[in-house]
């Protein structure tokens, strides 16, 4: 893995860059769409290529436990796997950790306050959680100790310790181009003592990770490894950790855990720490995919974002318009009879061959089409304001 | 629309033909997908003339409940609505009478033996129904009179009363290219003089549906019509009905209804029928799709068939091998690990790029792109066995 700043701006921290890696190039900044379960829910590789997607993201958590990571290297690793000649990036499982543990626990999600409401999801739930949270859910699934994390699969009940060491062999097994380290997400309602005594852990587990991690490869084409950069809400305990986790030899970093209670508070996260991260090195949004989001961070010098806002969206019916974040519910009734395509500028697959009414009747006659065709303009809609992003700095 | 027969077999009553429409030609034999709601369930139109897909038959009865079909000819009618371009058809409503009436009733479908067992439904029961049986169905939702039929709506429970007079109307409405006359669709339970009753009022309907349609239509690009010969599994009652169908200003004819307990009354009720038929014009076989019964068919004179069967055992993993009827039920756990294609001589998308064990994991995951990919490899083999019909013909 390689990273190449192009062009900075000189108006902020905003950059225009290149990433290689053995599956080929990410233009920076750039947009990671999600593929939990090794795929884009509804969509074909080649239909995710026709939108332009550079690379995707797949959860360590969910392919370890299906079909296993193992069953996936004898397969040829992940690009085999799913058909994607295209990068791929996988999680370390620590953000299932706070999904199964203390998110549920505290019924919040990654940044508390700007959960959009969908379905009949309350705004205040976890909705980056994969299952739909059931109130056996609140036993806590997850166990953190020094040594890694004990939980509970959400499938079948089996017991599993996922280490730093484990996450680095089951990354290793799916065999994407930049993999994490596995860390902690903290909650928003974790306090400062919890938050700073996880933040150390989770920086012992980083250079635990690293270890491993350089122990296990060293040819050419092995896979970048991105450190994370925890620490809550705390100001001291962000640059503390932006310090430690920025001093190490990872390839790239991530910017994870709670993310405050406002957007404000997550920009005011940024200016802290992305500074303080060397500046040739890519750095990675966790989790953050809304375009008004994308649009601050970028300026805060964040090279890539991944999230799965913009594909639940779609599968939820609600189509984005505008950066500002204005979407169209294209399910509601009084698309029914409307003629016009959900964005009549959009140059996408859905927009250019389908009208609302149509779509909507995909929506309410649960036809799988529905949704894929509202993904993929969710999907087109980022990539094109990404591209428009790339063409201002 | 317009049929040509372009070659007849030495040996049977096979022939090639071309039918053409306002809309393009369909090759006969030719075997029509289903899209019930103006979709095949989770394909794009492109990804249906990626396979090879002439023409697609749409279902009168549910695009009259839901999006209603005056919707349709507003928003240009299904081709547009769809965006389709190639030719459509529509059934005529008739067989939701059946699936709602005595279907239900008897707890019978089409040909009652030979229902191949998907999912947990049991053998005997109507397959061909679109919505799940539950217990509530068996109050009888259909009531037939001379005047048409009166059926409550499976969506909301609203009455309709459905006409051949209205059938036409709706069908104009949705502007398919071949469309049905009404007819009803006689269960295998029912006796001889029920059939023998029903078979009346089906001639004097298809009289009606001749009536209206040619009072409503005058111009060079209309629609085509189909009449329908019923009769059940009674010889006189099917001769009958060949005659006096066959007799009647129809542009092709549907073979419909109780086509018997097996599949030697099936095909014994094809030998009764299609040879009193205009030679001249088309023949097809309605709700059937079995690659063995569309052998034995094309044999007996039948140019075109419809059926839900490939796309429905797609969307529970079977995937089809052979024309005896060989399936792979890709689902199946001992798939996990192959890294073969489901078929390694098919040359579908799905075949050409993924492993069995990817889209096991699909399935077992639950993911749309598992039932997406064996929809693709069914309909991929369908279209391959009608081009090697085709050309030993």
């Amino acid at each position: 893995m390689n990273f190449k700043v192009l062009k900075k701006s000189k108006k902020s921290r905003a950059r225009l860059g290149i990433i290689e890696t053995p599956h080929g190039v990410i233009h920076t900044p750039a947009f990671v769409p999600v593929g939990t379960q090794a795929t884009v829910k509804g969509l074909t590789v080649d239909q995710l290529k026709n939108i332009g997607v550079e690379s995707l993201l797949c959860n360590t958590y969910h392919l370890y436990l299906r079909p296993g990571d193992k069953i996936i290297k004898k397969l040829g690793g992940l690009h085999e796997f799913m058909n994607w000649d295209r990068p791929i990036w996988t999680d370390s499982g620590g953000f299932q950790v706070f999904s199964l543990g203390a998110a549920i626990e505290h019924r919040v999600g990654k940044v508390a306050s700007i959960f959009p409401k969908i379905g009949n999801q309350k705004s205040h739930r976890p909705i980056r959680a994969n299952e739909p949270i059931t109130d056996h859910h609140h036993e806590k699934f997850a166990r953190i100790m020094e040594e890694g994390v004990e939980f509970r699969s959400h499938l079948d009940g089996s017991k599993h310790l996922l280490t730093p060491e484990k996450s680095m062999a089951i990354q290793k097994n799916l065999g994407a181009d930049i993999i994490f380290a596995f860390d902690e997400c903290t909650s928003p309602l974790h306090d400062y003592q919890y938050t700073k005594k996880s933040l150390e852990r989770t920086h012992r587990w980083a250079t635990r990770c690293l270890r491993t991690f350089e122990h296990r490869t060293s040819n050419l084409e092995r896979q970048g490894l991105f450190g994370i950069v925890q620490g809550g809400v705390f100001k001291d305990l962000r640059v503390k950790s932006a310090k430690f986790i920025g001093a190490l030899d990872f390839d790239g970093f991530g910017i994870g855990g709670s993310l405050g209670k406002s957007k404000k508070e997550m920009y005011k996260i940024l200016d802290w720490t992305v500074p303080l991260l060397p500046e040739e090195k890519p750095k990675h949004l966790l989790g953050i995919g809304s375009a008004e989001d994308i649009l601050e961070a970028v300026e805060r010098g964040i090279d890539t974002f991944d999230c799965v806002l913009p594909t639940r969206l779609g599968r939820h019916g609600s189509t984005l318009l505008t950066a500002s974040g204005v979407a169209l519910d294209v399910k509601s009734g009084r698309y029914a009879k409307d003629k016009k395509p959900i964005d009549k500028k959009c140059g996408c697959y859905a927009c250019q061959n389908f009208s609302r009414a149509y779509i909507c009747h995909l929506f309410k006659a649960q036809e799988m089409l529905g949704p894929i065709l509202a993904t993929i303009h969710n999907l087109h809609f980022m990539e094109k304001l990404m591209e428009r992003i790339r063409k201002t700095i």
